[in-house]
């Protein structure tokens, strides 16, 4: 088969032997796949990864677990050992053991297969297509804020940074009823926000210190000052990006206004694709650019660029 | 009278009028008060305050609020204006045109009397005495943790920094039945700790990333750095202590571990004041010298030896 391999200093499309599936898992012959900002930073090194990149996929499984070949599938990237203590407290996302698919040890979907164990899939339904489906990971990681913090009419929030996992973020904060404001400084967010009805917005015009949950999609340095400059003694910022640099966090000012900073990463499958099930969230508008595999390379210059939203790698069927 | 001044550049011993009360305010005569990490901050030019500092203390009404007169008291030291959205929240200790005692634009008890809203005054029982009741405000701030984050008998817990506010966090900590060990590297608190039944260790015996709930009441950046080595994934930090520097955190493992930081600051006055009356923290013990008003200059100094515990300055009745 054809796949994206990063050996830890380049990037190059190979041929590689279709893995066999073994145990529990599925082989998962993939339609398409997202490029995301982690997988960028992986190029750049993050992870120490190696191997085949890619863990935002839809695909169908063609062998391996029996009772789910055939099935149009998305799959969750963590694959747990089970037995760890957070995996016995039901946090499996959280495995001490844990591999994660296309970022830490295990291949990805920058292939034409993917190998996966069973128990991370979830069916498709019918009425969600693949362009929709492609989107499940990261939705669900949208879907995981509201999860860490209580946000309903009241509150006032502003997402910070309005990219590819921004915009996400946005739509399905904005199904809470909260004020919402969403900052960006660029016109193809913002011309997206005004038709989702979200009021978009310069940090310059947002007061200091106001808003009860600021969260942080920026994934750099000045997102998180940004973020504490917004918020509200007493309110919640949540980060949602990882940082490139290590950046100077003025913690006096977290202690003395009581603020809480919370880290989210992934969130519930079965929530995101309730979400697209319904039509709550429109995520083929963030749809930038499609690319065969053959063309990852292109691809993955274009997601690199600023301010670009979704490119796709899309596998020959 | 006399009072202890800071004038931005030194601290100095003067003759001062004693304010009158005006409003609601009571006329607070001194009887004991602590001095604090934050005051020695002061000294240093935190918050740019001058004037009397001090805000730990136990006194009488002798003047002012009629209500109050000969009322042995405590007082709260955030003087709130009632009408923010903070305060109509019911976060007066957030207000956002608060005034603190001897921390910020508001005269302190490093005298002999102090001039306070009797809106923050609370009667000390008289089975608790001075010298318990001068810990009020810090037990109050120890109170807080276990009000921002949930923990009971299955949390593993450890305080990191064992000074004056520590020992109080580990006492409250402890009446939760929690699995407690408090970092310390110093032998005073290390023998009051095991006193009390409370595990003291070092940074090095602990387990990486096992911490349900860490502590940090260290003040310095490497506080922050060590709590993070410390807590598991999902797990909490609550900072406790205001950092001198401007440390860099590492926000990526916040958001890959899915980390709660959640500052804390001031807490339940009654909740300390219970706690005393029904002898369920031991606050004399931390007491480690005591000098008259007169000699505040050689308190300080004592108090800002690093190992030091409760200096109190006691005024002549």
């Amino acid at each position: 088969m054809h796949a994206i391999v990063y050996d830890g200093a380049r990037v190059s499309l190979r041929t590689a032997p279709v893995a066999r599936p073994s145990g529990d898992q599925a082989l998962i012959r993939i339609h398409k796949a997202g490029i995301c900002n982690t997988d960028l930073e992986i190029f750049a090194g993050y992870m120490g990864f190696r191997g085949t990149p890619g863990h935002e996929f839809v695909g169908h499984v063609e062998s391996g677990a029996p009772e789910w070949v055939g099935q149009r599938v998305v799959g969750e990237i963590n694959v747990a050992d089970g037995i760890c203590d957070l995996c016995q407290r039901g946090l499996p996302t959280q495995c001490r053991a844990r591999t994660t698919v296309g970022i830490d040890r295990h291949d990805g979907a920058f292939a034409e297969y993917l190998t996966l164990t069973a128990r991370n899939l979830h069916i498709v339904p019918d009425s969600v297509s693949d362009d929709q489906a492609v989107f499940v990971e990261p939705l669900a990681a949208a879907v995981a804020v509201p999860a860490v913090v209580d946000i309903g009419t009241r509150e006032r929030v502003i997402v910070i940074g309005a990219g590819r996992l921004g915009l996400l973020v946005a739509q399905v904060l904005k199904l809470t009823g909260c004020d919402l404001s969403v900052v960006t400084r660029r016109a193809a967010p913002a011309t997206l926000l005004e038709k989702w009805g979200i009021h978009s917005t310069s940090l310059d015009a947002l007061p200091h210190n106001r808003a009860d949950v600021v969260i942080d999609c920026t994934g750099n340095a000045d997102g998180f000052a940004s973020a504490l400059d917004l918020v509200t003694p007493r309110g919640t910022i949540v980060l949602k990006s990882t940082y490139t640099q290590m950046p100077s966090a003025n913690l006096t000012r977290v202690v003395v206004d009581e603020i809480r900073v919370i880290g989210s990463r992934c969130g519930s499958f079965p929530e995101a694709l309730r979400l697209l099930e319904h039509r709550l969230v429109d995520v083929e508008s963030l749809i930038e650019a499609r690319y065969p595999l053959e063309r990852a390379l292109e691809a993955i210059a274009q997601a690199g660029q600023p301010g670009t939203l979704k490119v796709l790698l899309e596998m020959a069927s």
